[in-house]
């Protein structure tokens, strides 16, 4: 047995927030059997990312291990979490194993590939335990904000490992399954190996709030807003979907769910029977001939995501309804960091309505999904693991998630994407460094982030593009002047004459005085007249663009 | 006297935050004497200004009536209020007033422009007042973020009116003058027209806390620091800097300024005599030959700027210093709407190299410079003016300071950028609407926001640009087939060949299947081209791309 180990490497999330991608692995190094732990997304940006659709975990490890990996397991339904299934199923084909709501999303993303839903097996919570190679893997129950988010019980012949997955400790999550200490109290009093451990919240200091806190603010709202009352959330909260619902019915409203996100998740918990109860809903269509004071919007968007549909709304007339004056726009959300001046951008369209817009910033209106300092507290308290290995955060959410364990005298580690840690012995230790980073889905196509083709357009969206056309005759002499194209840039710089005039006048000049050993030779020739370009530039506009040069021989 | 009127246009700085620039007037309809208060910049962001270096209020409609306008005043020396005097001095060729701290800064932004410092005429605060035009001029000091912010006493014959500037209501700023609510009392106390009254805080509930308070908690911190400690703020906020330094002074340790602004800043409030005193600082060449533990730095790039010293710092060795395991790193700043993910970039940086990030998370190490709700209210009670103009917000600011006004039974009106107030008679109306907008300088040329330029930047960043070459002979036949050039797109698609060649060969199969009618007409010929490039890349990468053809005809 000594000869085999336990261990650990995130592939995604753990340096990060989003991308969510756990292995543990257990066996001969090297030959480890795998055991991988949700597959989800990131969400591109301009700045970083401009045109990405979807940013995926890079699983060429994965790719190039596949015959080890026994199967995926995935936590919950949330997209940074389950995301890729999809877009993954195709290169690892493995068998995916989750609880009945997380397998209802799971099945629906696959569909989108044209994948059967077999492939997802559904499994019931703790007690029961599924063998998967060599690990024992058990659900058990945790809250988050979303329905049946679970911890992992990962049995293994090195000891018991638990994965917390996004959790909450919240006796009153509404919806779903509550955090039960006497539950994970008995499942580690065997004694736990590692507790991998969600850090988003590490620095938020005060215990979390129940989501049971956020009924009475919204109820008062909804029943003494004047007119239409809209309210938006991540469509997944199903819970807090329900008490909008709920607040709106009480106020004699009819419910209409705009945003196919938030009707695909009331589905699934209906389906899956999470939603036992839930205010009837009305269609759309049926919304114009409803009195705006007797409806209520439940809306997708409140992350200011341009397409959804509180920007719809925002903007106009949005499935024949349009925000007016003394209407009432609720955020029961907060703004996830890089998102913020989309959601101002909405709040600001909406006050040119006239709109009332109320957002949490008392905290009146949302709670977090996530586990504060001192519930992190308790959790360590409650599993007593032998090793702390905080996940789910950026570098200084984990830094300080083991600051926070060793103040507590507990072993902890910091593993970032990449690092493969031994658990085995009784302190952790790097057994290797793997290659990590993203890939990008970009129309149908999936990129690497280091192809150089999204620093190609940040490049032309920061500097601007030139194209230059020059024709070589079959004597390599140049047929005609050469040619300028601009593309997002001035016409005109410092001189005031047009800037193709100027650049085509100095690239004719420079070929003009150009040599037989230039101009006979493409690489020499197409440097040349960039150079020009961007000297020219430099010098006219005070920019240097990116260059195409096109040079066609005749010969 | 009743065919002359008293107007207000704020043609920046109304329905956003930041690029201020207001406009008061006074006279017969359309020969108004003009005040221009504030000519600030904007900054850009990847998202709807990529490349932009810096963004100026549309100056159009002063130049049409620069015959009307006697000066321009400057309220403090933020930015967003002084930063384009430099850029706009030639269009306008205004005298210029200002405090003299203010004047300072003004004068080094107009030498920048190689303009002499005699356009900026130096004022006295009040009860001195300056007439300009038909306006008698006053400067009345406020406390705010920066020395010698001052409110605008502006008389006229419809009346005073008091443009507050930015403001809080600080009665111990540290540096410059107080919040004095009996000066600012008597000079309302013969009525006041208007108050034009800054809304950036309107929705913080709370009254604003003192500059002093801040002192403590930092004082605490620098001195319990084992090692190196840096801190970062506003370099214009004088009185932070100072509280910083001071607390590094008390702690033993030599203070270090790093960054332009930060060594710009102090210099110009001790020149102008606002900092009477301020601790010893050492040259940072000298800075690697004192011990860690006894040395402080305070740096630029409190909003995570990628140039500044906070960047430079985070990313590895600058100025010769490199932070450590151990240092501490204090953020005495918030983090502007929209600088979230840079200002997370360089906390994360600093995390990986072990530094202890500190933030005013809790409160602690921070104070906002603008007036809370309670503190407009205050300011309202105070100056009792007959109508309140909000200013220095996004719409959603402006209209809950309309509402705030009206629910205290004042007469407010919503102007944003473009909108002319008319101010003379008992109540507020529109006058006009002129048309407003944004100028970019970029680069070292100003464009205009609608001329394209950038959406194309925007366009090639998000879709990718496709260039295609074609040469025509003299028979209008083509010479060779088409030539295609990909920047910023995936080099192969869903056909697992090079897409160059995919669309070469697509666009060869269309110029053979062309008739002379698409041949012989360049408009005609592009589009087809681009109409093919387009559908080839959606159908291979999912994506349209952006298209140049050039079409070269040797005839």
């Amino acid at each position: 047995m000594s000869d085999e180990r336990l261990i650990y490497l995130p592939l995604g999330g753990a340096g990060e927030i989003g991308m969510n991608c756990y292995v543990y692995g257990y066996g001969k190094p090297g030959e480890e059997r795998l055991l991988v732990v949700d597959m989800g997304v990131a969400f591109p940006d301009m700045d970083t990312t401009p045109g990405v659709d979807i940013i995926l975990p890079d699983i060429t490890w994965l790719k190039e291990n596949k015959n080890r990996i026994e199967g995926l397991v995935i936590t919950h339904a949330h997209e940074d979490h389950v995301g890729a299934v999809g877009h993954t199923f195709e290169h690892l084909g493995l068998p995916i194993y989750a609880r009945a709501f997380t397998s209802n999303i799971a099945r629906h993303k696959l569909a989108e590939y044209g994948i059967e839903g077999q492939a997802v097996k559904t499994c019931s919570p703790w007690p029961e335990q599924v063998q998967i190679g060599p690990f024992k893997l058990g659900f058990l129950p945790i809250s988050h904000s979303i329905p049946e988010s679970s911890g992992l019980v990962i049995d293994t012949p090195a000891g018991r490992v638990i994965h917390t997955g996004d959790f909450k400790l919240d006796t009153q999550p509404l919806v779903g399954e509550a955090w039960d200490p006497e539950l994970w109290g008995e499942v580690s009093k065997g004694g736990v190996k590692a507790l991998i451990c969600d850090s988003t919240n590490v620095f938020s200091p005060n215990p979390g709030r129940s989501e049971v806190t956020v009924g009475p603010a919204v109820e008062k709202l909804v029943a003494e807003a004047p007119n239409l009352v809209v309210a938006t959330t991540f469509a997944s909260n199903v819970a807090r979907v329900r008490t909008l619902a709920e607040a709106g019915e009480r106020a004699g409203r009819s419910i209409v769910l705009l945003g196919r996100a938030m009707r695909r998740m009331v589905e699934a918990a209906v389906e899956t029977g999470v939603l036992d109860r839930f205010p009837t809903v009305v269609p759309v269509e049926d919304a114009t001939s409803i009195p705006r004071e007797n409806l209520m919007l439940l809306v997708t968007g409140s992350q200011g995501e341009r397409r959804a549909a509180s920007a719809q709304l925002s903007r106009g007339k949005f499935n024949g309804i349009e925000l007016k004056e003394g209407d009432t726009f609720l955020f029961s959300s907060k703004t996830i960091p890089g998102n913020e001046k989309d959601v101002i951008r909405i709040m600001n369209a909406l006050s040119e309505k006239g709109v009332d817009v109320v957002t949490d910033s008392m905290g009146d209106y949302h709670v977090s999904g996530h586990a504060n300092r001192p519930d992190l507290e308790t959790m360590q308290d409650v599993v007593q693991p032998q090793i702390v290995v905080p996940m789910h955060g950026e570098h200084r959410h984990l830094r300080e998630h083991v600051k926070l364990s060793e103040q507590r005298n507990r072993q902890a580690v910091l593993a970032v994407n990449g690092m493969m840690i031994d658990l085995t012995g009784n302190a952790p230790k790097v057994a290797e460094y793997i290659e990590t980073g993203r890939t990008y889905l970009d129309g149908s196509v999936q990129i690497g982030a280091m192809d150089g083709i999204v620093r190609d357009r940040i490049r032309m969206a920061l500097n601007g593009h030139v194209v230059v056309t020059l024709i070589m005759d079959e004597d390599d002499e140049p047929l005609g002047e050469p040619w300028v194209d601009l593309m997002g840039l001035a016409e005109t710089g410092s001189s005031h004459v047009p800037l193709t005039d100027v650049l085509e006048a100095d690239l004719s000049q420079f070929i003009g005085r150009a040599g037989e050993k230039t101009l006979t030779d493409d690489d020499k020739l197409e440097e040349g007249l960039r150079r020009v370009v961007r000297q020219s530039c430099q010098n006219e506009i005070g920019k240097k663009p990116e260059v195409t040069v096109v040079v066609s021989r005749l010969s």
